[in-house]
């Protein structure tokens, strides 16, 4: 592959108050201006949405992750369609996490050892070694923008010892990935930052995986249950110590209130099934909180789900019929509350990106929280 | 409202080898080209598809069902927001049943009295009362461009004398319907046949419907399990009896064959569930066949489902790819398969407009059949 001669992140602007900074990504699928939510397609798809419902709701870069890809469709297939931006019909970028969520979400199913991890299989029972080298090298034929290193991320709760212990496997892990990567290939790798919710061994981790010198820095583990000042906590520690002329991303996070926050501590990257998945269930994101589409007092409400929002949903659809749809679980719904979630999540990171710009970060932060005043259900 | 000056339905041209023509009918919301095909929208919905998606399928009008429509969201929601049109967000024209399949589907929630029927709602277990009456006022509310009788549909088989009684009951409440319907409201109204599948009890319904001067008429109680010769029969003995210049509906009818003996017969509308609930199963209409996305000989053709199709599905995703997303229940799937469905039905009847126009309806038919070399599964 040509080797990009523009760099891969470069930062537009620091926010003078705060960590946080307006920047691009630049991959051979396109260019991500940051901070950027990466809307969730596991398999290859973004639950109810199509490539082009995502650039109407102003997707960036869709995820997608690369242990359930090589258990469906499988990486034979994938090669033969020369990769999955081509299979899933996104030419946009894509970031690919590694299977560690799996290793540790399907914990009943698998086996660690200082080599890899052996999965059994949730679809098929069949059994698949996955090692760091492994996964990058499925990485590559699913034709990723962005891998993660294969890693393992603990529980929360954990004990000092068990977390070290599974640092150092991590660690170790992130090394042979760096190693098995070929830095000209024009798939960046990325580095994933763990060691729970100890502050020394956070330090620790992002101190060795900063030395390992990869295009991006990811921080894992978090979202599991921790009080959010701890997890705020572990951010700020790994910010200090990573590089800031890297990406940040922070894994599998989260609610409005968490990309404003992970933001503030300077990160450039997000995702989350939240909008997608409470999207299914009725639950919509708007600029004055959240709103339950199965609550009564929405049955004859003529008004759009945001009257500000500018998406297909809002600009088309009642909230009563969208209740209708719900309640009638009409296949249509998932579709049209996806499209708004997501609009939601690009719009309000669009304007943190502009704020930052116009170094009017503090006073759109203060805005966001004094129109959060929870419809439904607090955030 | 205002009396429309067109017509409400005007025979552009006959075929001179069959009974076959094309024509158009003028609603309030705009011209259908017949013969033309309804997808269903039981509940204000065509399922996994929204209105611009419709339109971009080459869907004319929708067909709702007003007994489900009074169950959810009810009249009253439907008299806030101005009908149903408004409701959906669909401008173009709309036909609703009036619950008369409800009535024979329905069996055990129900009990028939000459003045009318009592539902128990499978919604909510609540008691509604339908006269013939308060049918066509519910689609008056609905704001159907084009409303039906309550009728009562036989089951197949059924001896005669049942079928000759509810007959009976059948066109004393068109009769009723046609008294309770205001003809200047814009809103037609069509009689429904039926009398099974005895031919004088056909005869005897199409000659007392034809006598009522509705503007449309269809027919009902067909696609029930009867063979082929059967349903044809029935088709044809009321075609011989109702008068050509006005529209003919075979409600419930069907697969693509179904369409093209029921165009040779002088139908001018078609409704059927197979195409959105076939796709929802994984089961594609083609120039070719249908195509079973299950069938594991799809797993890694690049090809679309039809290469000749124009739809959205067929120009961006592969058969490997839409098998992926059925076989993972991604609910991408059922969108993407409707899409495709209700275009190829759409284009088949477009395909019969047009060859009548040029009087090639014959080679057409034989095109038609000679490209159904069943790839899946037989039609």
């Amino acid at each position: 592959m040509l080797i990009d001669k523009s760099p891969f992140f470069r930062v537009l602007k620091n926010d003078p108050q705060s960590a946080a900074r307006t920047g691009e990504i630049t991959t051979q699928h396109g260019t991500i201006l940051t901070p950027a939510f990466m809307p969730v397609g596991t398999r290859g798809s973004v639950k109810a949405v199509d490539p082009t419902d995502l650039l109407k709701c102003g997707s960036q870069i869709v995820l997608a992750n690369a242990y359930h890809l090589t258990q469906r469709p499988g990486l034979e297939t994938l090669r033969l369609f020369g990769g999955l931006h081509k299979f899933m019909g996104w030419s946009g970028p894509i970031l690919t996490d590694s299977g560690g969520y799996q290793v540790f979400s399907l914990a009943a199913l698998r086996k660690i050892e200082p080599e890899g991890v052996t999965f059994h299989s949730p679809y098929d029972g069949s059994v698949t070694f996955f090692s760091p080298q492994s996964v990058v090298a499925a990485q590559t034929v699913i034709g990723s923008d962005i891998m993660m290193c294969l890693d393992e991320c603990p529980p929360y709760p954990a004990d000092y010892a068990p977390v070290a212990k599974s640092l150092a496997l991590t660690l170790d892990w992130a090394a042979k990935s760096r190693a098995a990567w070929d830095p000209n290939s024009g798939q960046a790798l990325f580095g994933i930052v763990q060691g729970g919710f100890y502050p020394d061994l956070r330090a620790q981790a992002a101190a060795a995986i900063a030395a390992m010198d990869f295009p991006g820095h990811s921080l894992g583990g978090l979202a599991l249950g921790e009080p959010e000042a701890e997890r705020l906590q572990a951010i700020e520690t790994a910010r200090e110590i990573l590089p800031k002329d890297k990406p940040l991303y922070l894994m599998g996070l989260g609610t409005p209130n968490d990309l404003i926050q992970g933001v503030l501590r300077g990160a450039d990257l997000f995702d989350c099934v939240l909008p997608t998945r409470n999207a299914r269930n009725g639950q919509l994101f708007t600029r004055f909180g959240r709103l339950n589409l199965l609550n009564s007092r929405h049955k004859e409400d003529p008004n759009p789900p945001d009257p500000a929002c500018q998406c297909l949903t809002c600009q088309t659809f009642s909230r009563a019929y969208l209740r209708h749809l719900l309640k009638n679980r009409e296949p249509l719904f998932s579709r049209l509350a996806t499209i708004h979630n997501l609009t939601y999540y690009h719009d309000l990171l669009a304007g943190v990106r502009s704020a930052i710009k116009t170094e009017t970060l503090a006073q759109y932060v203060l805005d966001f929280y004094a129109a959060q005043k929870a419809q439904d259900s607090p955030d």
